[in-house]
């Protein structure tokens, strides 16, 4: 997708083996390209939300293990275990980390420096041809809205866009395919307090794109939803278990919920690398990251004359709890968007798509 | 209640006839106090939400009426009006006009200053005395769930504490009445995006009750409900119709959402005050107050060194939609809690308590 006109990917590999990336941190403030020469750096990047999105660390975990496979090639277990530390709730990085391992484990030391950068290029190219299919298996539903309406209201949580991923997007595949093929689609943007990926990627990625949006306030879309101003919900996931329960960003839950109240459909987009199949109940089994109170009780963006500053906007002294995802139980969900078309958010459902997940 | 130690009120009239409130888009970084000379000020108050809370708009519009009679007894009638516009929600504030009106409407001019002001210290001892009441009637509610489980969770959304009304609050009553009565309370605090009435005031206050409390993200109190972490949630109100819809915060409609969900309590609370019984279907037609776009794409704080600032962080360029109430439609309200007692949200439910509304 583009920055400033320019098309770009959200990880690439450099000439010299590095391993490029925008400092999502920065964004939408400042493009800032990174340079990721170890795998403790690709870690670094993942933990501190440089990069974030399910699909898009997979892929950078897995150009981390290339880049530790350049150094050290017969330390790849303990690289793929520390990696795999970073962020505890997205499956896509446990599911690229296997992938290197199921590719490397058995090959000789001298071989898996090239094979690893292969495999990090491989997955990173399958997720963004994966995501433009999401994007062509969503198109209908939209199409179908505006068939009917003339226009498109979708709402999305976070950012399930092309920072997300390699490129596309998982959730906004659909919009950027349906703005692409001419429909008049309007997003309604969830902020996404406490880290505002909304309001800072998911709004950045869409003017960029040129695709008409609106921010709201996180208790908004309820709102709107009553009053017959959103057609269609769509978000992206974490993980997504066998039954179709769906980890996803704090708050997905609340949306579903007012969704289902008020009779708006409610999609949700992944590629197969998000399914767990292992996992049958995902309020009871999905791991929730817990992460620092200082996302709650502190905001940082940009002031009028152009500094980047963070505040303070709880009370001094009150403490605060931030849990980073919730889990939308699939009774909640009207149907997932995959790569390999749509499906109920069902173990019937996800088996007649990957047959071979069985 | 308490600002570093010492007994408030949120409004006060001075010994010189001029009206006290706290400026409370100052807090929580600083308690400042404002003298407000003439009905222009106390509307300019209303309106820029150096006050707010629907129970505290009515007692400071009641004491803006007193201050008009004071420059001018002859014009009640467009003062009333003009103060009327200054918010459209919540409906204390035409209760209360409408209260001075039928009060000083046949009095002869030079009679309604001192009336004024009577009847605004009235309406304003009234509704401490009520709020207070509101805690006696809310207290079983905590002390049934304090005997079953040793604690209390209680979550609640915006600021109905002592700030929104005279003193005590409405859904903050109970738990200071609580807190107060030696039971262990422990309060999840929506941080109330866009304005952070939770995170700035309700917190605040809490903390300078030493009740004990936590910040949340508005997004995070679905997935701790579905944890098990809140035992109920108690909410105020800006108008609730004779049905039993309430209108409240933004936000508030996907709390009770969530409760209704996972089976917890969701109480309302609220002074006579807030009744409408002109209105049956709060969705249709409670008039929601949109607000500037700035107050979703700017947010205002403090830095580590103490200054205030305001940042941007809405991506630049995108816009923002910015309704400030939601409401809740009865059926998702397990009760109101009254000053005169708890009923069902319901007609017959309210009727019980207020025949003398029939």
């Amino acid at each position: 997708m583009r920055i400033h006109g320019e098309l770009r990917r959200s990880v690439w590999r450099n000439t010299d083996g590095t391993v490029g990336i925008f400092d999502q941190t920065r964004l939408p403030w400042e493009v800032v390209e990174l340079r990721l020469s170890t795998w403790e750096q690709a870690a670094e990047a993942i933990r501190t939300m440089r990069v974030r999105g399910a699909p898009l660390i997979g892929a950078v975990a897995a150009h981390g293990v290339a880049l530790a496979m350049r150094e050290d090639p017969g330390g790849l277990e303990p690289v793929c275990e520390a990696m795999g530390e970073t962020r505890p709730t997205a499956v896509n990085l446990r599911w690229a980390l296997d992938r290197q391992l199921a590719r490397l484990r058995n090959l000789p030391v001298g071989e898996r420096a090239h094979a690893a950068q292969d495999e990090a290029d491989a997955i990173a190219d399958d997720d963004a041809e994966t995501c433009r299919r999401i994007g062509e298996h969503g198109l209908p539903l939209l199409r179908g809205i505006a068939e009917r309406r003339g226009r498109v209201n979708v709402l999305t949580h976070c950012n399930a866009g092309w920072f997300a991923t390699v490129d596309w997007g998982t959730a906004l595949a659909p919009i950027y395919t349906a703005h692409d093929a001419g429909l008049d689609v309007h997003v309604w943007v969830d902020e996404t307090r406490p880290r505002n990926q909304g309001a800072a990627l998911t709004a950045f990625e869409l003017g960029q794109h040129g695709v008409p949006h609106s921010v709201l306030a996180d208790n908004a879309g309820g709102h709107f939803m009553q009053h017959g101003e959103v057609d269609i919900c769509i978000v992206g996931a974490d993980r997504v278990t066998r039954t179709g329960d769906v980890a996803n960003k704090i708050g997905t839950y609340l949306k579903a919920l007012a969704a289902r109240d008020n009779g708006v459909p409610f999609w949700v987009a992944l590629p197969h690398s998000t399914l767990d199949m292992t996992m049958r109940d995902g309020v009871a089994e999905i791991p929730i990251e817990e992460r620092s109170e200082r996302e709650v009780t502190e905001v940082t963006g940009r002031t009028a004359d152009g500094r980047i500053e963070t505040l303070r906007v709880a009370a001094p002294g009150s403490a605060a709890r931030n849990p980073g995802f919730d889990v939308t139980p699939a009774r909640l969900v009207t149907g997932l968007i995959t790569e390999r078309g749509r499906c109920p958010a069902t173990e019937a459902g996800l088996l007649g798509l990957y047959p071979e997940k069985a």
